[in-house]
């Protein structure tokens, strides 16, 4: 029996193609195919661009919890967070976000298990 | 000059009254009243509420990122997400949480620089 209610990965990638983070129909694609890579069910979705050549920010709503992004384009940064809980594993998502991303620089993965019984 | 993106604050509360964890009114009341104390601007909301008696998950996007929330009221347990950028204080939504949550077990309140440029 699991001890903790779900895990989340913050992830953090640098040196994007910055026309990919604001172009907001690869980045609702992208994000739904992640979902689908790690079995979670995607129940509602939400996205706000701030204008051409600005960021996009928005979420995919998850019988599972949620993924999130961030965008920068002006210094080619996107903040992803994928918090899975149940049977689904947040790790099975990053594979498709690097391949679609594509990263050029530093990237950072970071998991942490929420509500976490102590 | 900031060096970073924007903070984020992953909070877990324990020991929450599972009747405000299956309270769409009082959920999303509450998120709001966090984002305002945080000087953030409300773009849009959306919250899933998976039937009487289960919890809820939704999101509040902001124009400085986003607050996101998962209940499970059968362990009388939330995890919040306050991610915010530019002037606003992830902090500062923590008063406001911790009131009207009033969470009676352990809060575990674990902040990260995301986009921090290394």
């Amino acid at each position: 029996m699991e001890k903790y209610a779900g895990r989340h990965i913050l992830l953090d990638m640098w040196g994007i193609n910055s026309d990919l983070l604001t172009d907001i129909n690869f980045i609702t694609t992208t994000l739904r195919l992640a979902a689908i890579e790690a079995n979670a069910t995607i129940l509602y979705d939400h996205y706000h661009h701030f204008g051409e050549g600005y960021g996009i920010t928005g979420v995919l709503i998850l019988a599972e919890s949620h993924i999130s992004i961030h965008t920068w384009p002006e210094t080619d940064f996107a903040a992803v967070d994928i918090f899975l809980c149940g049977n689904c594993d947040p790790k099975d998502t990053l594979p498709v976000l690097m391949n679609h991303f594509k990263p050029k620089k530093h990237v950072t993965v970071q998991e942490y298990k929420r509500g976490e019984e102590q």
